[in-house]
């Protein structure tokens, strides 16, 4: 490997006005610098495409600061070291980091955490960006501390079929608990009972109204709700309020349905008080202290074929904007990715 | 005393259409039966009327069962034993309970827990009542357990010169941390602030949009909302989640503002998300386990005069329904209680 190649890069061009499109990001290209002491080249084989992103792309006040213009845009990646002067890597290593959407990525690996290496032995690479990533540590975080399922309840997920749903759902069954997935279209419905042993899935286009959405909801929960992993925000946590038990929990990672500006209010606050509901919203990278359990049971798990998910995987840096609109409207299915090489 | 006394009592005629109305209360007399074993007759000196009881006189899915029709309305009582059949309870013993809306009580005191004796030496009777009981203990609860202070934190309490929101307040104080109070007129503020300690107090009268509130809330809060312990709903609440700061906690005690069935969604769920906030729904009497540790600091507060209060006094038991319609608009000050001796 030669640092005299080239790399593309995807940078935020300009801030969305409501719905983003391919023209908030532009790709460029710049030659690769020579590496000082202490950095390592890491060359991109996938970048994570999440949600989080589209609220990076907002200006204004946030859990995390927004996206510089005309600067990469951030983002998981999984790749192979090609050169190194670092003594804790070498070329060859498998690595995980934060490379952005771009395909070769130089960092200061003398910063503890800002790469981490990854066995691919058992685990393919790009599980590193979902199931045993950030999504799935994202599940699990949801899922385990705040949700804290027991045996016998009922946990509801919206997204289900997205790279951290999945994970809520399989998750949920490991504790014994029966799991009901909200997601867009019969074909994710089927594969999330099917394949990936939800008890249960409604499929909310089918639904059009909050009369509509609660009576499945009813069919689907026939005890109720204890806890609900929150995704998307609006008709589908209303239909959920009205449905939830005494003493639910309901962890609050995403409302996807908000992301552009829209207003999303919670039509029944009053139930979080008549059921006594527990409402906690959270960020995972606000916990790092469980990722080491979190990462450790859910490797094990898809090791061992008991976590399954699914991967739509865009080729080339240049398809990483669609691909990234597209998850933003549901066409993905299961975990968002791009492929580098 | 004797058993041949005359009783009268309040029941609920019928359920409100909107807001309650004198119509839907009945004062009615009956004889105070003959007491069996175990049984004790007890004088009601005071009747505690609070909002809960506006959510009881609604049909339908609550936390609790509906107050039923045409009987005597639920209410806490204080007041003192005439007559017992009872070992443990003799005339002249001060005692509080459920005694519901009425003069006469007669007890199974071999339940336990039903009837409790208070030492009335250094304490009122009526802060039994009120901040040395339900209120004063839902205050405890919802501060302590929920939203749990640290020094330098901003508590906001709503409805702050009620039984509870006063307590929520000089509680906090004891914590180290600063006290906000939102009440309905300067009366109530200034009260709060000079009597009560408050650090500031907005009166929401003079805000009318949330615009409005929120600036003021930003000049009361200069370093954002850490706590805030809802009892109102609706604006109020959403100007609060526009201030509240990372990792800020909600104990929602009451709503009162939709107790009479409209709508009051939260305009901004999505600050639970952004925000990291915990929102939590309690009610105090499934939470028995706190009560000695409450009543015990609450009871040493009052008694060192370290935890103010005022009361709003109604005379006798006719004037109960009206004394309550003034408490379901704000217009007590302070603990309500209706005196019946």
């Amino acid at each position: 490997m030669t640092t005299s190649a080239t790399n593309r890069q995807i940078l935020l061009a300009s801030r969305p006005q409501g719905e983003p499109t391919g023209d908030n990001f532009k790709l460029v290209e710049t030659a690769v610098p020579a590496l000082a002491d202490g950095q390592v080249l890491v060359r991109n084989h996938f970048l994570s495409l999440d949600p989080y992103m589209r609220g990076r792309m907002n200006e204004g006040k946030s859990y995390a600061a927004p996206q510089p213009l005309n600067e990469v845009m951030i983002g998981g990646t999984a790749g192979e070291v090609v050169e190194s002067k670092n003594p804790h890597f070498k070329a060859g290593d498998k690595v995980v980091g934060m490379g952005g959407w771009q395909e070769y990525q130089l960092v200061d690996a003398s910063q503890r955490g800002v790469l981490q290496k990854v066995d691919t032995t058992h685990i393919p690479l790009s599980a590193y960006l979902g199931a045993v990533g950030m999504p799935g540590v994202t599940a699990w975080y949801g899922l385990i501390k705040i949700i804290n399922p027991k045996a016998g309840e009922t946990i509801v997920v919206s997204a289900a079929s997205g790279a951290v749903g999945g994970a809520v759902g399989q998750l949920a069954k490991t504790r014994g608990a029966r799991a009901v997935g909200i997601a867009g279209g019969a074909d994710k419905c089927r594969y999330l009972v099917e394949e990936l042993g939800f008890d249960a899935c409604i499929d909310y286009k089918e639904h059009k109204d909050l009369k509509s959405l609660s009576a499945a909801l009813k069919a689907a929960c026939p005890n109720g709700i204890d806890g609900y992993f929150e995704n998307v925000g609006g008709m589908i946590l209303d239909a959920v309020l009205l449905r939830a038990n005494a003493f639910s929990r309901v962890a609050m990672c995403g409302m996807i349905s908000g992301y552009n500006g829209e207003p999303i209010p919670m039509t029944y606050p009053q139930m979080i008080l008549t059921n006594r509901m527990k409402v906690e919203g959270f960020i995972v990278s606000e916990h790092m202290e469980v990722w080491p359990e979190a990462l450790k049971e859910l490797g094990t798990l898809v090791a061992t074929g008991k976590l399954k998910y699914r991967e739509s995987v865009a080729q080339g840096l240049a398809a990483a904007p669609e691909a990234f609109l597209g998850l933003l409207k549901g066409r993905n299915f299961g975990k968002q990715l791009v492929k580098l090489i």
